[in-house]
């Protein structure tokens, strides 16, 4: 049987100081809890705090990076998918988790929980604004979870797996 | 020179009356200012609606389909690319159109708006409830334009197209 | 009824004269016959040749470009789908073209016949190598088409249109 | 530093029983040398054998698979990226993987190695027929390389790594 992945995403370079204590914080969490963290794989915002969070507690790392190299990918991802389709790559994190993590908002991330809900999946929304929890509660209210906090998180991501 | 593409995008199975009748307008009045239109190509809502609308007119409509084969096509797609990617083919529409109009909502048409804010390419929501308007607005304000009717639509595509 | 679509796949930096002047003239055969041209659109080699053949004949031009943005597109493209997605757009070329033309060889050029091949769909070789006829043959023999100069893949195209 | 990707490539349904032995043995000799496994996922031919072997010796393995679900998934994968993208996905397995081993030949495992001499990427051809070898090596002399064995292409494998 393969292994359980869960997928973090959210902002790159326009990552708040939160959504990057957020992202480590779940990524050490996920690593704790023997699941494998799927990102983007870049080096920039929640995808290398999500990263470094996981190495940090020796869990396994997977970016699905938008390149056809690694030379912008983040030095914690362990195992780098090259897809080098650009924004197409969104649908393989969507696809490739079994439980996707929103943490913060941006135009990509949105375009990934929106991916999510229409296959559909679970998004949980960490440190989101409350016109996107609306937004997104609008579009699929039976796919979509608020998390306060990453380990409120990391428990709703338990009862979802549980289902 | 190549030709000028407007897509339109929107829900598919989901889409309301009025989301089709704009739409059809859309396809219409895009066919008698000479633009190509492009849709996602399926038989179904807004794509088939707006290729509908186009053709009625004598407009040229290229379908970007999901899919490997014409099966779920809509007939009045006169050129069919056939993609085999899934939702993965929404980030070509976004690409290839050199204005977007968001007709109607769901998580398909969300993840099509969110990828071209991210380009960033402009984007022209028309039928959307005010939440949806406020969500895109905060994700990237510079790039969103709400219109009242098709009409107003392309009235914007005629000044974005001027700059 | 969506429109008859050619694929004339080839060489880009690296065509020879006669996949030039082939491509060329396939370009003009395929306007004439009224079928759309399909290439990869670049502006360089069988895909600019064929573009501009079947330009000078009034047809109409698709190019499926690798990148997202027109930089590098031939000026003879009258579509431009712009699909990032570098060369895993060159399963979009083959899915959508209903008979493939595969003018010269390279490695891009034979991972799109290779591509075809396993759909299957009919693939029309011309200005091949021997070993290369004989590879493609032994991969998929009733799929393979041998041409000897582009009039004689335009009658091939006709045939297989028949079928 | 991100882990060590060697591709198996080779045919699904039409493996020979000596593509069979071959992946079975490089997946094991893979894993003996700690390097990841990467295949195309599904449960046939030599993807589902190369993974069976590499699970044999504790390796970890990765699958990049055509589809959406695991339907078609080889239960010796443990890291299952799902792209819904068709063949288009045989891009990103060229890509993600450092070195490429070709075992056995056929449409789809000829376009991937096509793709990757055109990045250009090394490949190893393991029980290839005399006109493939030829014709690959017609493509791209300088990055193909021929094996005799499963221990010569792990041989050529390190060879490679070393430059």
């Amino acid at each position: 049987m393969s292994k359980i992945i869960i997928g973090v995403m959210g902002p790159g370079e326009l990552a708040t100081p939160i959504d990057l204590d957020y992202a480590e914080q779940l990524g050490k969490l996920i690593a704790e809890n023997n699941w494998v963290l799927l990102t983007g794989g870049r080096n920039v915002g929640v995808m290398n705090a999500a990263s470094l969070g996981a190495k940090s507690a020796g869990g396994l790392t997977v970016g699905i990076l938008p390149d056809r190299t690694t030379a912008r990918m983040s030095e914690f991802v362990d195992l780098a998918i090259l897809t080098d389709l650009g924004n197409a790559r969104n649908n393989i994190n969507v696809l490739s988790a079994t439980v996707i993590v929103a943490c913060g908002m941006g135009a990509g991330t949105a375009s990934e929980i929106a991916l999510a809900l229409k296959q559909p999946k679970k998004v949980i929304l960490l440190n989101a604004d409350p016109v996107s929890q609306q937004f997104f509660c609008n579009l699929s209210p039976e796919n979509l979870v608020i998390a306060n906090d990453p380990q409120n998180a990391i428990a709703q991501i338990r009862a979802i797996l549980k289902q």
